[in-house]
């Protein structure tokens, strides 16, 4: 019998259960199809800042009660926001399943949302952000994204500027929480010793002000321009540099070749950037390639953080590991290798419950359940040919360049990219 | 029938299993009781030194063929060294149980440690050295170590420094490595669908080099001084800080106690420090108190990171919290939330295979095995007076306080120090 069960509730409310007999943990998680590309005109961070006023009490339950409801019996409630959703979520013992779904539902429909708490959390929202800001990786990463969809809602980062979110006023917080929190956006998604039909039962009478309908439109994500660089300098010892390509979105047919792609690249110590760059050269502590996807856009990055000095040597022996793949692909063996740590990182991945319940989560909100055998034969089905017609594609143009950290000035940034597309990085 | 088994091989090894039957997932450990405190003079960062060069080669396997070995088939391969000790550890799917602790024993006994893959490595733990410099909050962490148990050998950070690192020579880490890589000092731990009987069978004939005795002399951590700052300054935005509380070995009666104490002052969102400095006053994003131990002693330690002009007010409320518990105690219900709370999080924690292992192979360097029943059993027992006692003892000296990033000048922490020790903080 397959353990995963889907329904959709008549007020469009989507329940996806995954049943793990007799584990003692009960994963549950609340998504919300509504991220910050959704945003308006004065609404940039919105959807995180909602997400952050949403644990501050309802008319039962005070911000601490919340919190203690479920961390007294050993349990964590937390929540995250992304460009596309934001999932609320809460691993607790199996017998507290009841009150995490009580507690959730509760904050979602029937939270207070004060001008009082709002300036509270807006303190606390502002200091998250110079908590990313500090934090040359994500400024990097962030910036390959702002870089590569200029001019879309992708581009801005998810927490919102110090600006938006000074400016953001306590009715415009409760607007977009009417708005966009409706039962068509919504699935809720749980793993372990679970119940399907009693957790729909549960969740049929919902309440009144989170009934709505299924889906907003979203612009898609074409970027009108494109930013080459974007550098962010403090007085660290060491630069964080991400190369982005821009891919396609998490649905399409061509997935499974791009990730088989990003670990023949860089997935991991045997992959050809590690292998060159730290294991033979020494020049980095570690080196990576990833690709990630949103509904109808994604990218590649190869990001590292080194010294300054060697940002130009390292930035040489990627462009020619990458210019010999785009060229002369990779090989019947690395494409093995590939299909092999995929299909059982995949396997070791699906034992962890927590994962399983964001993967089912968000899967559901793509629109899209596949089983684990159905991933692995995607996998499987990849031939070489595809995936190096995939790297001729996708490594074409020069990638766009952020740097932070240490000394990253503009014009070192603009050099390095002039000379990726000569074929000539001077160090 | 327990499904954990203990055997002490003729040579000294110890074997330790856990079955979970059906399990995909095989995680291994080897654990290795010699860390950076065990280190003698010019070897100051040789026990994580060598833990990188086992990576490099044996006679009969390349670097890329150690992480390929693993990887290509969706495993990890890994390593880390604490003061006390150091972990190589893999997680493969079951049907590669055996490659993984080939690999495992290869690298370990007959790795070729030659001067140009140290002269390689050496590169590599320099960058990992800046790239741990360039983290705020792992350096003052570090810097409260290094104050509270100035004069012993817990006190220099594990990584080495780069002086120490470029000093380095070959035959150095080669002698380190066969001094102190001894069977006797080795336990092996496996948590999946595991047979132990095999398992020790596989291990009966240990390569000679690693055949010895079972433990060095361990000097005592007894701090002979302490500094009561350290500070370190960027131009970040926040400050990191970490105040911290010297405390007692990981074997002492008074352990489950002092968890407690630490759980219901700044363990979660509904401790006394979160409420206040984040939920009521939005100070800091987070306030966070914990507690670790080594075998002969151990510190609790509260942090943050704020913006810094908020780092007085914020120890203010601190020290109104702490003064406050440690003249008036938690209360009977601070005491039974923290318990639900370490017993669920005991539970949950339990059902993750890779945690378990981790756990099972550093208790049995600590010399005790413990059932999840017994350690329920140990908090459950804790009273009140007795976490008060103890909050009576810890928190009596002004702790050390270790700062940075952003305006972290030195007399600003001799300050806020002394204004602690007056109760009287100027903000």
């Amino acid at each position: 019998m397959n353990p995963i069960r889907r329904s959709t509730l008549p007020h469009g409310l989507r329940v996806v259960t995954e049943h793990v007999p007799g584990a003692r943990a009960f994963n549950i998680g609340v998504f919300v199809g509504v991220g910050s590309r959704d945003e308006g005109p004065g609404e940039h961070g919105a959807s995180h800042f909602l997400e952050h006023v949403l644990f501050k009490g309802t008319p039962t339950r005070t911000a601490e009660e919340i919190s203690a409801a479920v961390e007294r019996f050993g349990g964590d409630l937390n929540a995250y926001t992304t460009r596309e959703y934001t999932c609320f979520h809460a691993r607790v013992l199996d017998d507290q399943a009841g009150t995490a779904l009580d507690v959730l539902t509760d904050m979602l429909s029937r939270s207070l949302v004060t001008a009082t708490d709002l300036g509270t959390e807006r303190e606390v929202i502002l200091d998250e952000i110079a908590m990313h800001d500090d934090d040359p990786s994500e400024v990097a990463i962030e910036g390959v994204i702002a870089a590569l969809f200029d001019g879309t809602m992708l581009a801005p980062t998810v927490i919102g500027s110090s600006t938006s979110i000074r400016r953001m006023s306590t009715q415009r917080v409760r607007d977009y929480w009417r708005r966009t929190y409706t039962s068509g956006r919504i699935v809720v998604c749980a793993v372990g010793d679970v119940d399907h039909d009693s957790l729909c039962a549960a969740l049929a009478d919902l309440d009144e002000a989170l009934t709505g309908p299924r889906e907003a439109h979203r612009t898609p994500a074409r970027p009108s321009a494109r930013r080459p660089v974007r550098v962010r300098s403090n007085d660290l010892s060491q630069t964080s540099v991400v190369l982005g390509f821009e891919t396609f979105g998490n649905r399409d047919p061509r997935r499974e070749a791009l990730a088989l792609l990003a670990v023949a690249l860089g997935g991991g110590m045997s992959s050809r950037l590690f292998l060159e760059v730290r294991e033979r050269r020494a020049l980095a502590y570690t080196i990576d390639c990833s690709e990630s996807a949103w509904s109808d856009a994604g990218l590649m990055t190869i990001d590292w953080q080194a010294l300054p000095g060697r940002t130009a040597e390292i930035m040489d022996v990627v462009r020619t590991i990458v210019v010999d793949v785009r060229e002369n692909g990779i090989t019947a063996d690395e494409l093995d290798a590939a299909k092999g740590q995929l299909v059982g990182q995949s396997i070791l991945h699906y034992e962890n419950p927590g994962s399983r319940m964001s993967r089912l989560g968000a899967a559901e909100l793509a629109g899209e359940q596949r089983t684990l055998d159905e991933m692995l034969d995607a996998f499987h089905a990849v031939t070489l040919d595809e995936v190096n017609a995939l790297a001729r594609d996708v490594l074409a143009p020069a990638p766009v360049i952020s740097m932070a950290g240490a000394a990253a000035p503009r014009g070192a940034a603009h050099r390095l990219r002039e000379g990726w597309a000569r074929g000539d990085i001077a160090h």
